[in-house]
């Protein structure tokens, strides 16, 4: 169990989370802070700061996973009308775990103020049924 | 000529951008009303409207072509202290132009009312020295 980095702790399963789609290459799980319901995000599983330190491979598995709970978030009750793939990369782009991530942000027209607000708040709320969700269209 | 997607116009070469990089599969370009300078498109050659209707091997070439920009942007004068990469898939999520593209925007310390501003204002600049400046790094 690392002391440092919070996702290797997630991926150890020594701190928990909601998870919902896993590869070899990477994990996916719910932001425990969403900016709207069922803010997923995609992390290698081999730690690496930024995106400078990760392999082709897992940057390709990071964006293809990202595509497919884009996807589940459009299928699942959710019922995205679109979805932003977001990476903050260093802490002037707003990363703030650092052990590179891929959000995956579910947006509905019409959604602007919300989801400015959704930013702005980034409160933990109950994250298990938004999971279920996800987790029933993968 | 498509009279119908801008951006497969600029990869055919019927209308004019600042290519910063090309690989068989896809091509990066300065966006044309960018949010800060340097501020880089990368899309795939073949037209595909959303994420959904790309292929994996494209998904993967625009992350990893994205990811080399990013590095480029904080090397070379742009001097990038962050960078932002960033998909807008669907309109609700703020896709304008339905040729599925990656963002990759310059971040610097500090930036986030100029970020803002820019966000609104997205005029169209000078692109060539920005274009130029990349390209040294790459
Ligand atoms: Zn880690
Ligand atoms: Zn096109």
């Amino acid at each position: 169990m690392s002391l440092t980095c919070v996702f290797c702790n997630i991926i150890s399963a020594d701190e928990p989370a909601i998870r919902v789609f896993e590869t070899e290459t990477v994990l996916a799980f719910l932001d425990a802070r969403p900016v709207s319901r069922g803010h997923t995000l995609v992390v290698p599983k081999r730690h690496a700061t930024n995106l400078d330190g990760l392999e082709n491979h897992e940057g390709a598995e990071m964006f293809r996973v990202g595509t497919l709970i884009a996807g589940a978030l459009r299928r699942c009750d959710i019922a995205a009308d679109g979805v932003n793939i977001l990476v903050n990369d260093g802490r002037a782009a707003g990363q703030t775990v650092f052990h590179s991530h891929l959000h995956v942000v579910p947006r509905h027209s019409g959604d602007k103020a919300k989801f400015a607000a959704g930013l702005l708040a980034r409160r933990a709320v109950e994250l298990e049924e938004a999971g279920a969700s996800i987790r029933s269209q993968l």
